[in-house]
């Protein structure tokens, strides 16, 4: 609040009339020194100094041993599920007064552990971090030097830190539960590889759907691709016969859209013939021609969580205990599968 | 180089040989320390201090005067544009040894200020600022601190500071000289508010394009919308009389995907009957069902340059002239106007 009061009356009228020069002058100090003498630049760094309208809380953090930084690490931020995530935090980190060091690793485990270092290095109060790989002995370079690591969208021992994730199983298990509900033959999951754990996850729950649903696991065929794109979703649906297929879930938006586009080749109807359910609830979801029922994750409150979590455990030292938080995602229905 | 050999050397192994205890016992003190007694946390803390194995670099520049930290301030991390810009910034700001923050100001100007304020109050070095609007009086609470602002996406008086733009009646030429080109007929913009400068300068160079062709100005229609969005694209273009257009250039992808589907509705074809440019070169444009000929924004490029401009003005505070610097966009050919 100090620092907004002092940066509310800051201008540079203040700083001319202490050092005694026109604002013009000191605009040029500051803005092209090389055209204002030494001399007159020395008087208006002076008046600055004096005025310390801008505190500095670097400075003041470091002297109180608390800093007011803290990490996100992703792999990547152009993928839209990352930038929600970023969105979110970086949302909370404001409201709380923190500044939020970007850290984007580029699926690069080399990459990655430099930005750990650095932020130990600076110094940060935690990171929340998506790691690319479990192995977690590179975040305890955080906790060595106090700074504290929140796990995001991967599992964590309870002891070993707080984690937060989006309960996949219950994502696999709404989307074919729905696929049940309202069509009559086989399910085709289109999946990317079973050693993704979002993927294991989202088929493990389309499996445990169709055993509530008290359906022979015969009705379930599942399809493993190498590649989630909407491409790769069309060749591979193009050469599977269909004849007894009235639903697919593809585990992203962008499969599911290739699902629906090799469904035309066929001469197939969406959602007639075959309905078809994504995941990710992407811009691509709302924006396809068939507009697509999906999965939508909760990256807004994904990420709150994690950066509450994360206050209280920079905040709280004595109180506070470590916790796992599992999200429900929720099914949103649109014409693919409606 | 000295926190790189310090942390690869870093290991819980070393810190509880000078601690005198075992792994399991330093790993419990950092990870759960509720369960070990407080005079061994003591221990582990002193034989961590002693080990000093982690340099702390934000000490260390506040006693240089030299922070090691830049801000990078946007409206929006979701929009792809700006993504690709925090990902180029914080590579470079990566491969020097500088922390990015991210601040997204979520197009609200008091959010915007109280970014302007924290990156002054944390001492940044610097920052890269995509401003909501031409106001650039904010920007020198920054100045008034030592840290320099560099304009993204925005125009600046040269003797004001340091700018990089992409040069959009640049793009808008090439858009519009391809279909003069490729087509006899008519060409329809599709644009945004003219109040939006990057559409304003898209649209000049659609003109400049027809006027170096040598062709009438009747052979240009513009439709300004209020929205840029696929469903706004797609009313606007149903509801025009498209007798004579055999070009249209739309001045996103989005409205151009927009456009394809008016056309499709209409029984025309894309490209045969009327050849469609879009403009930014997002995932949509690959993805698209007739993949885009569209202008690509080289985001890269730009993120690097407006972090090297920076860099100069942070560490060569004498050398240092500002400067402004105005990239080519690139039309990339695909199926909708080949």
């Amino acid at each position: 609040m100090q620092g907004k009061r002092a940066a509310d009356s800051l201008g540079l009228a203040a700083v001319a009339k202490r050092a005694g020069l026109s604002t013009a002058t000191v605009s040029n100090a500051l803005n092209r020194p090389q055209i204002v003498a030494p001399k007159t630049r020395a008087k208006v760094m002076a008046a600055i100094a004096e005025l310390q309208f801008v505190p500095n809380r670097s400075a003041s953090a470091l002297r109180n041993g608390v800093g007011r930084m803290v990490g996100l690490l992703v792999p990547d931020i152009l993928n839209p599920f990352y930038a929600a995530i970023a969105k979110a935090v970086g949302e909370s980190a404001r409201r709380n007064e923190y500044v939020l060091a970007l850290c984007v690793s580029g699926d690069d485990p080399e990459v990655e552990s430099e930005h750990i270092r650095v932020l130990a290095e600076q110094r940060a109060a935690g990171a929340i971090v998506v790691p690319l790989a479990a192995d977690d002995t590179r975040l305890n370079h955080l906790r060595l030097v106090g700074a504290h690591p929140v796990l995001v969208d991967r599992h964590w021992q309870v002891d070993d830190g707080c984690s937060v994730m989006i309960d996949d199983v219950e994502g696999g298990r709404l989307a074919v539960r729905h696929l049940l509900e309202t069509t009559d033959g086989n399910i085709l999951v289109v999946n990317g590889s079973g050693d993704i754990p979002q993927c294991a996850d989202r088929s493990r729950g389309a499996r445990k759907a169709l055993e509530i649903h008290g359906s022979s696991s015969s009705r379930l065929t599942e399809i493993e691709l190498d590649e989630m794109t909407i491409e790769a979703g069309r060749v591979a649906v193009e050469a599977i016969d269909l004849d007894e297929v009235t639903g697919i879930f593809a585990t992203n938006d962008q499969l599911a859209v290739g699902c629906i586009r090799a469904l035309e080749a066929k001469g197939k109807h969406c959602p007639g013939d075959v309905a078809v359910v994504g995941y990710g609830d992407l811009a691509l979801a709302s924006e396809a021609i068939t507009p697509l029922t999906t999965v939508r994750q909760p990256t807004d409150v994904l990420g709150r969580i994690a950066f509450d979590v994360l206050l209280d455990e920079i905040e709280r030292p004595s109180g506070h205990r470590h916790q796992s938080t599992l999200l429900d995602p929720k099914l949103v229905l649109r014409d693919s599968a409606p």
